[in-house]
């Protein structure tokens, strides 16, 4: 059956995140543009093309909407179409929502990649959207030349509750879910320097559902104050970006790092992404490195696809969340601290 | 500058509705998948990638949901951006919805198509959400062979005020809001047989938002029992699925049909899709033809992108409903009445 011989990874030339059009020039196109008027119910909208926005939609209930596709970062259909699920629903997770809808965005070459693997695409997607009890309700599938997929997913968020990256408190503990290095590793596994079945960790992360409400109870609940996940942009530019909205520092103990098993290795052998310089020059004026080793540099700047969440929680209640965190996400771990707004944003020691 | 030069349907293969994966090679494709389940919330979850989906949110609130993206179908960035959008919004008006939010899907060649390109394509899309007041709150865009647009829409509904497919009553007058022809017509542009200049009237009606209900009061409203947009199957293909979901029959009128200019002289010289063909198969057996000319039954055959809703209303209100939907649909007329269900679902006279 041809699904087993097909290296997905093979069949584009960028894959996962690095097919992404680069912010900066993102940012000059939508200079060019006029939008309609936003409204009062929009109570999150700002970034376009970036996070999720929320539509408020009574006092109560408001809606999380986020939308997000990519060609292949791993070789098998089925685990593509899982990290993409799992890459899709994160924005929602990151926002304290729970999603609630997910509609399927398609594109593949009919005529040369058979339904089998287009099916086993849409299955990986399907069993995580499952074991999240989030319904697939439709989506749209083009005839294209290369293979892409993704979501646009819709949550719940109560209005009083949602998780702005915004609201970082001096005090508290900074938490990261999953450990670094999906960029270098897939950079790796994009050469054929790897196969799937060396880097088992690194694809059990990607493919994890960053779903952490179910496992804290309102109290702990309540005692984050912040978070986003961690993606393109790296640990580095997605903190950076925090701890700006926040008006805070954070301070980073690079030692306590969570860290994907061959990362360190791969990006000794120089298996980087563009994102990797681009995000060092998004960062570097807001970034005190210290003299940190370069190779935990560029582990810092490294793009992550379907990353952890990072979360500012209340200095009392960090060890509760951590050990209730833990029973899902294996390699979360304390990273920091944050402090009065400083000269950098981000504070590496 | 570029932008005056470029004709978009000279940079893809396959333009507009052409380009999605067939009905059939969907269906089997979807047919190796095991979905997650569905749950009491959803009101509308049926066919898969296809129209939109319902959410129950409370007793008086249902979100009504769809997802539509395209390569382009017509020459300018502008008007290729209006007619995405409309087409996206039409599966929410189609319900009985309005829309409140959209998000953008957005692949395009950064290597080789100016920034100035794609923002009037977004521009053509935020200059028809600004006219319905839709907010754009996010997006995705990726690095891509080939430009593709398209929206995802979430719209507010009562959830007893849904414009089903499946309620079209016996005696109800059919009306249709927009002309027919915009598969030929576009196809006659794809091959450069005319300019956009030669197809004003085809393309603002592609570029017109499905938008009725700000037009009827509630009473006229309440007098609209079923709905749908025709879009790529075609008039017959999507008065098919509608009598037969409504276990009726649909008499139509042929004569009475609106048609855009040019439509009938296009489909004479040969201008034809895949779908013509495709469209015909799929309703072979629930149409009788009744010997009617070969041009009209194409017409009929004729794949629309963004084209328009068909109604099925209350015969008392008929002529109430037809002059407010006039003052902004030029085009709209009667084009038949619904009756008891007969061995064909679509009788043409």
């Amino acid at each position: 059956m041809t699904t087993q011989k097909i290296l997905l990874t093979q069949t584009v030339q960028k894959g996962g995140c690095a097919a992404k059009v680069p912010a900066m020039e993102l940012r000059k196109i939508l200079g060019l543009v006029k939008f309609p008027p936003t409204n009062n119910f929009l109570l999150v909208d700002g970034s376009l093309f970036d996070d999720a926005a929320i539509l408020k939609v009574n006092e109560n209930l408001a809606l999380v909407q986020t939308l997000d596709f990519f060609t292949p970062i791993v070789d098998s259909p089925y685990l593509f179409g899982k990290v993409a699920c799992a890459n899709a629903l994160s924005d929602v997770y990151a926002m304290g929502g729970m999603p609630q809808t997910a509609m399927a965005i398609l594109a593949f070459p009919t005529a040369t990649m058979s339904n089998e693997i287009i099916a086993e695409v849409l299955q990986g997607a399907a069993d995580l959207l499952t074991e999240v009890k989030v319904p697939l309700v439709g989506g749209h599938s083009i005839d294209d030349d290369t293979l892409k997929f993704g979501l646009s997913v819709t949550g719940y968020v109560h209005p009083e509750k949602i998780w702005s990256n915004a609201k970082a408190q001096q005090g508290d503990i900074l938490i990261l879910t999953k450990g670094l290095g999906t960029g270098t590793i897939t950079a790796a596994l994009k050469r054929a320097e790897v196969t799937e079945a060396d880097i088992t960790e690194a694809l059990n992360s990607m493919t994890q559902a960053n779903a952490c409400l179910d496992l804290l109870n309102d109290d702990l609940a309540s005692a984050i104050h912040a978070a986003t996940d961690i993606t393109g942009f790296g640990f580095l530019g997605h903190s950076v970006q925090m701890a700006k909205a926040s008006k805070k520092t954070f301070q980073i103990n690079v030692s306590d790092l969570p860290i994907l098993p061959q990362a360190k290795e791969f990006l000794q052998k120089g298996f980087l992404t563009k994102a990797h310089r681009s995000n060092r020059e998004y960062v570097a004026e807001n970034v005190h490195y210290n003299s940190i080793d370069e190779i935990l540099a560029l582990l810092l700047l490294d793009p992550q696809t379907s990353g952890g969440l990072l979360l500012s929680v209340k200095k009392e209640k960090a060890e509760d969340i951590l050990t209730a965190l833990k029973k899902r996400f294996v390699k979360a771990a304390f990273v920091g601290n944050v402090i009065a707004e400083q000269k950098s944003s981000v504070e590496l020691k």
